[in-house]
């Protein structure tokens, strides 16, 4: 049972884990801390929230369970404005989707690492933002993944992890570095691809008549590029080797494609499809 | 009214087009041919044709339309086998995903470019193929695209378009080479991306994890790499142009992304972001 929930950033993670245990009764009360007022107040009026703040220094008094839902850009700063308000037993964890980068801002806005911070990241969301999307099954059956550090204290670590299961999420642990290599695959690069489509395509000439004849497909593979901007520009300065890494291994795996296609090799481009089917066919049922 | 509608490859579109017209009522009989004698059984037995022929000359024996909804690379066969033995009063229409091609290969296979051919494709499909997948509502509320040519007679133009609309379909005209610069923009090109991201990820060494980790948006984002291989590999080499220039600005607009990540240029990163997500939240409401 957590006593006292404090939510930096009531969007739709953060709301949806206050919308998720307040339905599952166990958080007795949930404060919002943000800089927009406006969000706080929606979040309060949709009953997400218990009571708001702007203050994260007092955000946190009395908080048991303290969670860093904001943007990555944004993780150093409030973790300088709640150092020394933090109760020593308060449990600290984030929502952020790259770990490494979050890491380094809790113990630069620290200026040490606290014990009690167990970094996490929920593999849940759509692409849109915000409390009003905000709903408590966005949890249910999904994978939580916590990157204890070395220093995380376990009995954090445990809370932390009750915390998720009561959201309805299956709660997995993985080292910082490998959450934030199998991210930048499976996360990260198809959303730079998506952005990268709809970019290209919206800046031809004939943008409408394009867009126009777009099949059913098209909205579903595009349906990711409709996601928060902000969150993404941090999330590819914040990832940015692991980015970086999978994106020269799939320009080199389009050149073959090109190459493949130019050269009129039907071989070649039918055993890329086929390998490509089987494993989605095999890993999305 | 059809009399008899003679129809190439039952698959998901051959079947859906028997089953929207019958639906409708506006087609009186259907006869199926496809090179797969048990295709063409489980049509029969689903109630999508009425009776089938492995014979190309026998199949199109008094029909009044006929629909080739063969692989793009089967389309000059099937033309040089019912060359001499299509009525005069037929109509023909094909369902290729890159007309050019098409239209190059009934000329080929006739010897001379029928009147009474009017290319067509209609903008619909799922990733799965077969007439097992078939549905009398797949058309409805989609777009129709004919590429008439010159040459095509237009009491024919007028029996596909209305054959189209009786399946729900909203019928568009476009020429041939126009119809393939926006389809390589809009559908090919994303197929591409999507197959060559599954097999770049499933070439990695820790697949099964890679996999394991992936959230909804990449389920969507690579629907469409669980396509049909050998469609995909004739696409790519009949529209081989179209597609070869969209995937080469696709590239550069992948290296600014790239380069942007590299030079930790968040402005950058942000102004491509909004531009995509502005476009597609316009486009695809």
């Amino acid at each position: 049972m957590i006593k006292r929930l404090t939510i930096f950033g009531v969007g739709l993670i953060g709301g949806s884990l206050a919308m998720a245990l307040r339905a599952a009764g166990t958080c007795h009360e949930v404060v919002g801390c943000s800089r927009s007022e406006e969000h706080l107040r929606q979040a309060l009026e949709r009953g997400v929230i218990d009571r708001y703040t702007l203050d994260p220094a007092e955000a946190v008094q009395g908080a048991d369970m303290v969670v860093l839902a904001v943007p990555l850009g944004a993780m150093r700063a409030v973790c300088a404005a709640i150092r020394g308000h933090l109760a020593p037993e308060a449990a600290l964890t984030d929502v952020g989707s790259a770990k490494g980068s979050v890491v380094e801002a809790v113990r630069e806005g620290f200026g040490e690492m606290p014990l009690n911070f167990v970094p996490g990241h929920p593999i849940a969301g759509t692409e849109k933002s915000g409390v009003s999307a905000a709903f408590p099954g966005l949890f249910h059956g999904r994978r939580v993944i916590l990157t204890p550090l070395e220093t995380s204290d376990l009995g954090a670590l445990a809370r932390v992890r009750t915390m998720w299961e009561e959201t309805g999420a299956v709660v997995e642990t993985l080292s910082v570095a490998h959450h934030d290599e199998v991210l930048a695959a499976t996360s990260h690069l198809p959303h730079l691809l998506a952005f990268g489509l709809v970019d290209s395509l919206a800046r031809m000439g004939e943008r409408d008549e394009i867009f126009r004849y777009a099949a059913g497909g098209f909205r579903d593979f595009t349906r990711i590029a409709s996601s928060d901007p902000v969150m993404w520009r941090d999330i590819c300065l914040a990832n940015r080797e692991a980015i970086l890494q999978v994106m020269a291994g799939y320009q080199q795996d389009l050149g073959l494609i090109t190459r493949a296609i130019e050269a009129q090799d039907g071989d070649a481009l039918l055993e890329i499809f086929q390998r490509a089917k089987a494993a989605r066919d095999e890993f999305c049922q």
